[in-house]
């Protein structure tokens, strides 16, 4: 999943997450990223074929920044409690960071039907599905780890692991970067869940 | 913050909390929701003035819903963690109910920017938050109560309330009513959550 990508569109990804995520998805436009970069409208048209398009590539990018994140961390040889701890707090830690791209996750995870009959569209949003399932797995093969190994009692696992996803990323819908909180705020964020998230799981 | 309202009305919002989530609030429009109650767009306007306004009432109702099932079961006389097992278990059953209603309220709880200038609207808008905050309270007064008694270890309260009622959240993300899920499934998600969401609390 991880791909090397150039500076300026790194750039260009970063400028349409923010604008995606003050403006809404739906409201902000081609023209309004190229202003907010200070730059043409073709110079994004240059990476990206299509607002839709960019903006499945910020939804992709924001699968792929954590799935970095967790599976740095992720490792079988430790007990599923403790590597379940680790991913849960490197999670939190790696939405905070990347924060806009995860606000327009949450933007676009509406359940409704999909706007777009461009196929090109659709295929990367058959790609972003497919890398948020590929993404939970790690989480969901550890807890099922635990559970076979009784240190977590049997539960449903679709509702266990959604469960545990939504707690870690309940920072997304409340966390505002700019009202002064700092890095010692970060940290007890990520603490606090990833405690919580850990004994979610015991009985 | 109960109401009655008439059976017509009711119709009226689950017609519009259904319309609401399959097409997409942005999208759906108020023919839509009077051609799926196969009636006139007059009789939508005689209660509601703007598709705005029906909009807020599907939230508003959201907000009711659980508020109304939630407080019938707290009760201060109860040690807070059994309060609060059963206050979430009767959080997961209403909103599994009352499905449709919560998926809109996912949908336009995005962090973007009010699409709207309308007075009538923004004040509407307002209640929802405000109603929504004070549903929250039942939640941290709980958790607070716990914390105080030493039951449940200290913690920053925003980042548990939040993680809490997130988790307790989940389906609305993934639960498809029509995929056959039965009331067997719902009492198996309810039970887990309201399990996972008192574990999450202890240390």
């Amino acid at each position: 999943m991880l791909e090397q990508i150039s500076a300026s569109k790194s750039e260009i990804l970063d400028a349409a997450a923010h604008c995606f995520m003050t403006m809404g998805a739906d409201s902000a436009s081609i023209d309004d990223i190229a202003a907010s970069l200070g730059s043409t409208k073709g110079r994004i048209y240059h990476h990206f074929p299509s607002k839709g398009a960019l903006l499945a590539a910020v939804q992709l990018r924001a699968a792929r920044f954590t799935y970095q994140a967790v599976s740095a961390v992720a490792d079988d040889a430790l007990p599923p409690q403790l590597c379940l701890e680790r991913m849960a707090r490197a999670h939190v830690m790696e939405v905070l960071r990347s924060l806009p791209y995860h606000k327009v996750i949450l933007q676009t995870y509406t359940g409704a039907r999909a706007k777009t009959s461009n196929a090109f569209e659709l295929g990367m949003q058959a790609q972003v599905r497919a890398e948020h399932r590929q993404y939970a797995e790690l989480f969901r093969d550890q807890i099922a780890r635990g559970i076979e190994a009784d240190i977590f009692p049997e539960r449903n696992l679709t509702v266990t692991v959604a469960g545990l996803m939504l707690m870690l990323n309940s920072p997304v819908f409340w966390y505002q970067p700019d009202r002064g909180a700092g890095q010692e705020f970060r940290n007890t964020i990520a603490d606090d869940l990833a405690e919580m998230a850990l004994a979610s799981l015991r009985a």
